[in-house]
C-alpha cells in the first residue's frame, strides 16, 4: 500500500464575496495517474472555511442554479453575527462553506477515477476572487 | 491491505422527477463481509448527478419529511436554467444532489459496519425512477 | 498499512433539542498522533442520526450564524411527521443531522492533519444536550 499526498492550487474569479465554480476532475484524475496506482482512493480537502467541494454535472444552466441557490438561502448581505462580531463581510461565505463540505473521497480502479458518466469534481468559491488550496491524499495499490 | 472494487445496482421509484428513499445498509453491509477484510473504510460513490446518499433512521415519519423538505427547499418546477439552457426537466434533482452529496465513507471493524444503533445508509433519489450504480470500494487488512 | 480503530466521547450542551457545536480537532489530532502512523486519512463517523459533522472556522460570530440558519431552514416546531407517526419530538434534529451529514475524512502527513489555518473539525448537535460517540479509523503508513 502507498499513500501519495501532494497539494493542488487554483485560482477563483467573480465579484468579491461571490460564487464561482471550478472543474477539477482533470486535475484530479492526473494525481492519481502520476501516482502511479492501480486501485484505491483519493481524499480531497479543500483546505479553506469559504470554499467547498461537490460533484455535479458540468452544465452551464446547472451552474446558474448553483448560484441563485446560495443567494437564495444565504444571502450575501451584513445580516450575519460572524460580519459584527469578527468584523468581517464573508459570514454567508462560511455558512454555505460549512454546508456544502471540503472534503471528498473517490474511488479508482485501474488507475481510472469511479466517476460517473455525467460527474464532474468541482470546487465551489464562496467567497471569490481567491486562490484556493486542495490537499491530494491518493491512497492504494 | 487488500482493495476491493464492486458495484451495487438499485432501482428506485415514484413519479417521475420524484423524491424516494432507499436503505442499502444490508447491501453494503454484504459488500464488506464477502471482502474478508476485519478493519477498513468502505466508500460509496453513487454515480449519478441526481442522486444522492445520506445516513438516517428507517422510519417513516422520517422519510415523508425528506421529502417534505426537498420540495420546500428545491421545488419541482420549471424554474431552473438547467431545464431551459440543457432542454432538461431536471433542474430541482441536480440542485438536490449536489447539495447531499454522493460519496459516503464508513469504517468497519471485525468486519461490521461501525454504525450506530439506529444508522441506515440511505441511496437518495432526486429524479425517479430511475436504475442507480454505486461504486464500491472495501479498503483494508 | 495499518487500521487502528478508536471512539471518542463527547457530551454537549444547551436546552432540549436545541443546537451546539463542540470543536474536537484536538482530540481527533491526538489519536492519529497516538496512531504512530505518518501519512493516511482518518474517517469519522459520528453514530447518531440527530448530530453531524463539520468544517468550520472556530469564531463566536460564525457559531451564532450556525445556530440562526439551522433554526430558519428546519426549525424546531412540532410540524413533523417524524414526531407524529414516531411519537418522538426531534423531527427538526433528524432533518438538520440528515443534510450535515456524519462521515467526514481528513488526510494526514507526517502525522499532521493537513486542515487549512483557519480550520477546524466540529462536532454539530442537533438534539442538545445528549453524550456523543465518534467512530475514528486512522489508516496509512
Amino acid at each position: 500500500m502507498k499513500v501519495i499526498g501532494s497539494k493542488l492550487t487554483f485560482h477563483t474569479q467573480g465579484p468579491k464575496g461571490g460564487f464561482d465554480t471550478l472543474n477539477i476532475t482533470r486535475e484530479v484524475q492526473d494525481q492519481v495517474r502520476a501516482s502511479g496506482l492501480a486501485d484505491g482512493t483519493v481524499t480531497l480537502l479543500v483546505t479553506h472555511t469559504t470554499a467547498g467541494i461537490a460533484i455535479i454535472e458540468d452544465e452551464r444552466g446547472h451552474k446558474l442554479d448553483q448560484a441563485s441557490f446560495w443567494e437564495r438561502l444565504m444571502p450575501a448581505n451584513d445580516g450575519y453575527q460572524h460580519n459584527h462580531i469578527a468584523g468581517d463581510d464573508n459570514g454567508h461565505s462560511h455558512l454555505r462553506a460549512g454546508l456544502q463540505g471540503q472534503s471528498l473521497v473517490v474511488p479508482f480502479n485501474a488507475g481510472k477515477l469511479a466517476l460517473g458518466t455525467y460527474q464532474a469534481i468541482f470546487l465551489f468559491e464562496f467567497d471569490a476572487p481567491r486562490e484556493r488550496t486542495i490537499a491530494v491524499q491518493v491512497m492504494g495499490i
